[in-house]
């Protein structure tokens, strides 16, 4: 079961000739969610050979140009290609101009509805979930409301050995509590304990976005522990005034933000087309956050599946 | 004096990995014309290094997504980069939509005017001129108005010889006669003809932009001599129902208007994802038309300077 991110564009608001404007595919399972949609994102996706078919949901974090002006290419992408299923679009209220510019001038043959499920910018809430995930915004302090988001999946059960099924000719009745922990009485009333019977769970993984923001010491707390976050490092120290001035953050902003949430690993994009070496961000941040990668376009970041107890 | 067209985009509605929507940069002298915007034309700018300043003149042969996408990101770009010069776009009228909606949504902070300058699509007429060129429209047949574009250099006069100018110390005052075609009488009373003085004028180079469209005869008069030729070419014969269905050509009959013209050059590009191979394309048109070929997104296809009598 995979848990990755696939970065689709890593420049900010001026793409470069090898960076587009922000885009995201974070792939669970077999579910693909779009994360911003600059730009590009639909010849991105091509590249990188990822299935447009499984994409159902696109969340926006928020409404500059450089994280949307991909959206209408890839609407039509997908009418040309047939699309029947609805998609879901997450972002803020104002998002659905854009929907309606867009139906009303390229959208007269849409086979497929397009639906926006509009969010606050200014509050955590739990915007989606499915049999795997749950979705939640982070209030981001940005110059029109913006949200990160973060991906969780949720607790799972202990994994049921299939040897002990054929053992001890578990009913199907009984495995859903073995697996939720309790132990197994056979027909003779021997209790067969529960670790004998079953796995530790894999770990639930997850993904924090955070794009564009201000430097926030809230933000660490409301990711404490996150697996993996990608966060935006605009500018570098030496241009951190042009970073306040710009609410946005600096490569050392962004290491300190996950060096407080504790997460895992820290993947900076959104670079300002300024700065031709990009390993300066990766150099500033290591200093406060060791484990910390400046993206490519194209790269993917795979969370590995691994069970509590290892 | 240059004279070129650069291909960014030769994908039809669906790009691929290797092409881009339909955008194109005519480089005329120091003038840069944009013919078509995509989505990803700022990026491809940016890849085949053509300076987004010297653009000041976009023009758009219609309102389907894949020929416009790319205009809302460009628009962005221009004020990012601190645009204070008019942007004069060409189109159909309902383009001042779009402007509008892009204005309102996402010009806040425009520091620049963005003028369209809206044409008929059903007549052929001369929409632009500057210095050294005009610009006509070819109205062409397809789903939605459509036209082609003519960009023809202005007739030139002769070029004076430097030599001729020092040796009988011809006044400023007579120069532009003699660029004209007249002789020079020295203060001796000695005739010195034209042709003594002077070299041929250089050919007035032109340019025929056709897409989208489906085949029609009246098209090759309009374009009758033209030095190059991009015409359309989303589909091979073996498809041609599908081309006439949809309002596109195939290969032979862009090869046709090409022979029927008596264009110099011609060059295909608007090629469906469907085909792998695009070699077939030139094949097919070859055997109408051998000077053909098959655009690359990037390539560059320039006219050389030549005298009238060479």
């Amino acid at each position: 079961m995979s848990f990755s991110l696939t970065v689709l564009g890593s420049s900010s608001a001026l793409p470069t000739s090898k960076r587009f404007p922000s885009a995201h595919v974070l792939k669970i399972h077999e579910h693909f969610f779009l994360i911003d949609c600059g730009e590009g994102a639909q010849i991105q996706l091509r590249k990188f050979k990822i299935k447009l078919g499984r994409i159902n949901h696109i969340f926006i974090s928020h409404l500059h140009g450089d994280h949307i002006f991909g959206i209408p290419g890839l609407l039509s992408t997908f009418s040309l290609l047939g699309r029947r299923t609805t998609l879901f679009l997450h972002g803020h209220q104002e998002l659905q101009y854009i929907i309606d510019f867009f139906k009303t001038y390229f959208g007269k043959d849409l086979q497929y509805e397009i639906k926006l499920v509009p969010f606050k910018a200014n509050k955590q809430a739990q915007i989606f979930e499915n049999k795997h995930i749950t979705v939640e915004t982070l209030p981001l302090r940005h110059r029109i409301p913006t949200v990160g988001f973060l991906f969780k999946e949720k607790k799972k059960t202990r994994n049921i050995k299939k040897e002990a099924i054929k053992n001890y000719n578990i009913p199907i009745k009984d495995i859903i509590k073995i697996k939720n922990g309790e132990d197994f009485i056979t027909q003779e009333g021997i209790i067969i304990p529960n670790t004998e019977l079953t796995l530790s769970p894999y770990r639930s993984r997850s993904f924090a976005y955070c794009t564009d923001t201000l430097y926030h010491n809230k933000l660490a707390e409301r990711i404490k522990g996150t697996d993996l976050l990608y966060h935006e490092a605009t500018f570098l120290e030496c241009d951190k005034k042009l970073a306040k001035q710009t609410f946005h953050s600096t490569a050392a902003q962004a290491a300190k933000i996950a060096q407080m949430a504790n997460v895992k690993k820290l993947i900076l994009g959104h670079f300002s087309s300024r700065y031709k070496n990009i390993e300066l961000f990766e150099k500033e941040a290591k200093v406060i956050f060791p484990d910390t990668e400046a993206v490519e376009d194209g790269k993917e970041y795979s969370i590995d599946l691994k069970r509590t107890d290892t």
